[in-house]
């Protein structure tokens, strides 16, 4: 079964993203950034975390409640320790942080073979994927996490949600062997709860051990979710706790009352935390590899070997990402739903862009 | 239902391991870190990673076939980063190995906020979970993972074992929060093949989703079982594939051919690897926490947040291990099952050690 697609040129999209943030009050490199960065993820086929999405979290969570503030300044503290950096990211929109924190990672890993910036009061960045990915794309091996806005989660063996759906995010810069970045990058509930909705629709049942009812007994019933699981039981959990543990050392708040403004918390934070890590691959190599082989080449049979035997079918984290990337390239634009094409135009309408008309777009079958 | 123990003083345990590891031609320095780790995995209730495995271990992989050499002396790489340090450890004892790469990643944390330590020609650590742990407790947050010696595991949507059930693990220095520190420590398949040996005697099937038969194909009858699956579908995978990939920019094998000695295949390593990264907690924070806490008491906070609401009888990752260890010092001793004990007079008795008489050692009921 084919699904039509709108395609959109990146430059078309940009200027409508840039636009809708300056609406809102962002400044010229926020609103790039925010435009880069969706476009990437569209790129790459994320349906989930694209522009709409975006302005979605800005209207929930951000510069409309006061989560996040168009043209804040990062402030870098002071640390004796020279490989890390750790900043107070003031509220400013996660896209633009998150940017800076991995260039700044990598200039650290360039020096010291490792780097790391730590980020307190952060907003939203989206996708962890896409900033791991883009810097395993220059050659490194990156490493991101961050705390949700909202604790939907629940701790392995609990019934109520203390934990996000913390999601961590790895990149290697495997391109020479595989033709792209290996990005292993998931959310660490089961599902997400944009999921629970999507069954809620359609009238069918959750897999099994993703969500828990308002006792805390696990249920498959949509309709009866109050509650996401970690994903691997015990294993999902600590996952996921490692994120609260990252911020809580940074500075994070306290999981359930993070972006859920209440002025009777007084003095509390609310904010996510976002960690980042940059590893220079040289950093890693002893030089010898079997064979004679360069550590490029080593990789290269590594995932050969790995991939052999009969499992010419599996598939590598982050080879969907290539593939929609390789239809999006050839396509010459990134690709949309009608659905999606409608809130571009709503988007388009509420920010006094020009025109949205849907017509104006070449459509295909994929 | 109680389960009887013997009670072995950690010394008489300790004067055991070092000699049988110095009957094998261990150096007094590698006979004490065999004998330290394994006591520190047994005083936390750690069953699978004992002495007895360890010997077990330099049999099957070690001292006897080459994949482990006594006396062997670590060869420090030249490297330009400063945060890091590349060894070939020329296969020298594996616990005698990772205490030394924490040690110097600990130095390194201290200086640049993070140190790292990467490790070619290694032989096995042992329990990952144990090294963190150490670390957890001297007041940093560490981090390691390894390659396994051999591949059990097969990859997501794949048919033949390619990869490990490479291991994890996380430690940080919770102790002041929680009074000990939280460790996330796992194999990244479902069970160990130790597990599916057991389901065969006890005639009961696996948990579902955690092997597969001949053909690749999903069973849960433990006599049909050729591999193991990774954990969370894809998500265990990608974290199966980040200690290969690790491995591969370090120097490692291939996976399929690691530690299974083949005279055929010149030029190839064959040996695991092992990653050590150490942060101090003072290169993450702010020092700005809520309501004038400290850092500690911000961690503290946070984790009182995750296990309230409900969430009260939730285990934090680790908490097994110290109340394993609580009970341990409240009898004065590690704990031994008459088999574990039958093991050790058998050790004993190959390594020509004095006597080791069921009769002289403390019985309890626990």
């Amino acid at each position: 079964m084919s699904t039509s697609y709108f395609v959109v040129p990146v430059a078309t999209h940009n200027t409508l993203v840039e636009k809708a943030f300056a609406h809102r009050g962002f400044n010229q490199k926020e609103c790039q950034a925010a435009a880069q960065f969706s476009a990437y993820a569209s790129w790459h086929g994320i349906r989930t975390h694209n522009a709409i999405k975006a302005i979605h979290l800005d209207h929930l969570f951000g510069s409309e409640v006061g989560g996040c503030r168009p043209n804040a300044t990062i402030e870098k503290k002071n640390t004796r320790f020279s490989a890390c950096e750790v900043w107070d990211a003031n509220f400013k929109l996660g896209q633009a942080t998150a940017y800076e924190a991995m260039d700044a990672a990598v200039a650290l890993a360039e020096k010291y073979g490792v780097g790391m910036v730590s980020v307190d009061n952060a907003f939203h960045y989206l996708w962890g994927g896409g900033y791991v990915m883009d810097v395993a794309k220059k050659g490194y091996i990156a490493y991101t996490n961050c705390t949700a806005a909202v604790t939907e989660v629940v701790p392995h063996g609990g019934k109520y949600p203390t934990l996000g759906t913390n999601p961590h995010s790895w990149g290697f810069p495997t391109m020479d062997a595989v033709g792209f970045p290996i990005v292993v990058d998931w959310a660490t509930s089961v599902i997400a709860m944009g999921r629970v909705q999507q069954f809620q629709r359609e009238n069918k049942p959750l897999p099994p051990k993703s969500a828990v009812d308002a006792d805390g007994q696990e249920t498959t019933d949509a309709n009866r979710v109050k509650a996401l699981l970690p994903f691997g039981a015990h294993k999902g959990y600590g996952l996921s706790l490692i994120n609260e543990l990252v911020a809580a050392f940074i500075g994070g708040s306290l999981p359930t009352i993070r972006c859920r403004p209440d002025p009777t918390l007084e003095n509390e934070k609310q904010a996510p935390c976002f960690f980042f890590q940059v590893i220079h691959p040289e950093a890693l190599s002893t030089g010898v590899f079997a064979k004679g082989r360069s550590q490029k080449e080593n990789i290269k049979a590594v995932i050969g070997d790995i991939l052999g035997h009969g499992n010419e079918k599996c598939l590598l984290p982050g080879q969907m990402e290539a593939d929609a990337a390789r239809l999006s390239e050839a396509n010459g634009g990134l690709l949309f739903t009608e659905a999606e094409m409608t809130a571009f135009a709503e988007m388009a309408s509420e920010s006094n862009v020009g025109p949205w008309n849907l017509g104006d777009f070449k459509k295909i079958e994929v």
